[in-house]
């Protein structure tokens, strides 16, 4: 999600999470970020998200964020583990960086790394590592926005060549999103309407939870529900998102 | 805590989070780090925990765990925020390390940072920073424990001499301890029996959930329970635990 305001997840979630070893496959564990502002709280749970009590819990809470990155593993790479759960999350320029993969990578663990180092053994944490480590070599600060826009792109794009390689990637600032299978994504605003989820037996009407100029993007694997609109995003490119709306490719 | 095998923390944490805005005054924010192997699970909150949704749920949670850090936050310098809310981490050496800590050091900001950097405003997490980038500059990878804990002994000192400086710090192997001020500790092993919390009406007979051999060592800032005998930890020296047992000073 990227979002105008910070708004609540929960709706997305509920379906979301059902998908972890009860309407889907994702059975090997799940976790999720909120961003707060600069902060970044985070919930991983090796376990299936269908029947996590954590997941239950959260299902629960409105926790109110600009980003969120979730992610339910279905393990092929790495043993199902709490250091093989997505989302990874590392500092660099005093950022809080997230990352989360559907794939597998071809002769990822080949790359070379600088100064990030994987704690698990999944080809996703290796590639962002290595993917913050180049960042890190080319600048110690942060560059401008297109700077660095154009440096992940050419980064992911690397990634992407290497296998199959679906990705979420936030600094606090900007959700960059990479497809080279599935993913999708649709945009809420005003006027707002109800929708319905595809894996739960869950309709919310929007309009009563939003304020005008709110502006909400969600990006998902495949579409959350049964009754908007969504869009498959462009193949191997990158697509960035801040305050809820398309930046690039504009 | 630092124990031989995964043990629950739910226990002492009831006992501590009632600190966290009605035993006790450190109402701004907390957070709790559970390792799991070499994967770490945290719970962070910028609200009181006597009052935290979250915390309430962590509490009837069996989570069990090698080492746990925890904090309850009052703050001093930096606002309340997500990004201000220890315990810390940090990947160092493909290990994730985590800090909390209690204090203020005077100056530390002039102290120059390396490759990790801030990103909240506290005191205590550019002392972890610096602490961590005086670390990597001097190894690309791990020393051993003998090595590595001189280092961290020098370095601890060196903070320790700013201010007030109480902390712990882990690498998901040892638990190390600095105490300026406050910082007791005691080691539960068989013959195991009950104990009572000086915070809450709770008592628990150990001896129903161990087994002979587990060793279990809480330190805290100030004894958690009424009927056992604490120890202060010594004064401005680095203390370590692992597996539950003291390591140095021996």
């Amino acid at each position: 999600m990227s979002a105008s305001v910070p708004t609540d997840i929960c709706f997305s979630f509920t379906g979301l999470i059902r998908r972890g070893g009860q309407t889907g496959p994702h059975k090997d564990g799940w976790g999720i970020a909120f961003y707060d502002g600069k902060g970044c709280r985070t919930f991983h749970d090796p376990a299936a998200s269908a029947h996590s009590p954590i997941a239950d819990f959260l299902r629960g809470q409105s926790i109110k964020s600009e980003i969120v990155i979730s992610h339910i593993r279905k393990a092929n790479r790495g043993r199902v583990a709490m250091e093989n759960t997505h989302p990874f999350m590392r500092e660099l320029w005093g950022q809080n960086w997230v990352f989360a993969h559907n794939g597998q990578l071809r002769g990822i663990k080949k790359l070379p790394l600088g100064l990030y180092r994987p704690i698990g053994t999944t080809d996703s944490e290796h590639a962002f590592c290595w993917l913050l480590g180049r960042l890190r070599d080319r600048w110690a600060r942060p560059p401008s926005d297109r700077v660095l826009e154009a440096a992940i792109a050419e980064l992911t794009a690397e990634l992407g060549g290497m296998g199959v390689f679906n990705m979420l990637l936030s600094n606090s600032r900007s959700l960059y999103c990479f497809r080279s299978t599935n993913l999708v994504w649709l945009t809420r605003r005003a006027p707002f309407r109800a929708a319905t989820l595809l894996d739960d037996d869950l309709t919310v009407d929007f309009a009563k939870h939003t304020s005008p100029t709110d502006v909400v993007t969600i990006v998902a694997t495949r579409p959350l529900t049964s009754d908007e609109t969504w869009s498959t995003l462009p193949k191997s490119e990158l697509v960035v998102f801040r305050d809820g709306e398309l930046k690039s490719p504009a």
